[in-house]
């Protein structure tokens, strides 16, 4: 039985196409809907009712465009709304990228880990939550570093300030030094270089992007619900507002580029 | 005729609460209501169509309060809704931001200005204008600092890094030197330090709250609206999402502890 549904994907913004990359390099037979809810980004400074509040209604909107599969390719939204959504939309099942995430850094076999993320996801405590119910002898830290998410916003992801910032964030949770480094919001990956520079090559990054789209593989087969051939959807990009922003920015995460008008403007309730 | 309404205020978060102590100091018989549209915010990434209908929807629930005027405490809005907040609420006086600022530096006395923004502020243009219809020989350059406005949200107000970023924004302004620099985001007046250390001493930072304090006083006593005496009402703090957060943040916008219990959260449409 095959399913030639796309799959639909949702953010805050532009981070999530960075899993969208790694679907579409793991899965080149299904076809992708993304929805950038960039009218209300950022969700990561948001209190839990309000992401939750928006993450259905970008969850919902996937629906409506005939979707098989709901992916939240946003952390803080994955650490606060993933029961929520998934009540909310079953029987259509949903993947969030915390679990993967936290899979990934326990596969390392690390023994102490930190948690890059936003302040949401961290005072949520689902990373820590995640990886002790896996690995309940792992040491978990968790930081949150917000002005990680302007800085890849803007591009600006290398050089002295970047390193500074990253150094100030990282320092005092450098000593014992951690095994792995999870990179916890979807804008994170863009800086790898910088956390790599200030924690040193001994310690092994973990992006939830790969492992997130395995999961989604595995549980597309699974279920009977995987695309048998490369169907005419391909990629359609959905943003709350700002087609030349989403394009511009996302460029960046999808490492392709994208056209202004290659973005639909959808309003959300 | 002594009119004892409140006066109303708003902002995409909390930076308009400079706007309010100026208003507080200025005008101590006046009682405000303020507006922070913190479900939303920020405000300086998004497209004008975007801000132009968060700016109207606040606007709007401000009236609903009772106000007698409203105050745009959000640079960008101003820059980019005044004109469509003042149709939609006429015969209610409408203030923004940009003209006091704009009015502000020219009357530094500046032949050269640079206007510190976030980018909505600066693609729009709207200060440039304002100063080239009352001074046209003075040169004005507009400068984005998007990450200006996560370093005041953070707090993070003093120090190297801030220098750094400051620096990195400004240095290929400073030659030839400005006579004036325009602090043109309701949150910048938190790094005038890093900006004054950057720009030198004999650069003068201006801060349009404190005039659009004096402009909202004079349009309140040529219309005969302002209070009589100091009313009951005080100040009223609304938000649309995480009164805790917009409390502690707050606080340093208002120079004075804020309680999350003392902040009422609202729905906008």
């Amino acid at each position: 039985m095959a399913d030639p549904r796309p799959i639909g994907v949702f953010d805050s913004g532009v981070g999530g196409l960075s899993v969208v990359a790694a679907l579409e390099a793991a899965l080149p037979a299904e076809s992708i809907v993304y929805l950038g809810d960039t009218a209300r980004l950022p969700y990561g400074t948001k209190s839990p009712q309000t992401v939750e509040r928006y993450a259905l209604s970008a969850a919902r909107a996937l629906v409506a465009e005939g979707v098989k599969m709901v992916v939240i390719a946003c952390n803080t939204a994955s650490a606060v709304a993933l029961d929520a959504v998934r009540r909310a939309l079953a029987p259509v099942p949903v993947v969030g990228v915390v679990e993967p995430g936290a899979a990934a850094a326990v596969a390392t076999g690390a023994r102490r880990v930190l948690v890059l993320a936003t302040e949401g996801t961290i005072r949520g405590g689902a990373y820590e939550r995640a990886i002790a119910h896996m690995a309940p002898d792992v040491e978990v830290v968790g930081v949150a570093c917000p002005l990680f998410v302007a800085l890849a916003e803007e591009g600006w992801t290398c050089g002295e300030i970047p390193v500074q910032i990253a150094r100030h964030y990282l320092q005092a949770h450098l000593s014992p030094r951690p095994d792995a480094i999870v990179l916890g919001c979807t804008h994170f990956p863009l800086l790898s270089g910088v956390v790599a520079e200030v924690a040193g090559p001994a310690v092994r990054l973990v992006d939830s992007a790969e492992t997130t789209a395995r999961r989604i593989s595995a549980e597309l087969h699974a279920t009977g619900l995987a695309a048998a051939r490369r169907g005419s959807g391909g990629l359609v990009l959905l943003a709350t507002d700002g087609a030349e922003r989403f394009a511009r920015v996302g460029s960046r995460f999808l490492a392709r580029p994208i056209g202004a008008r290659d973005v639909r403007i959808v309003n959300l309730p």
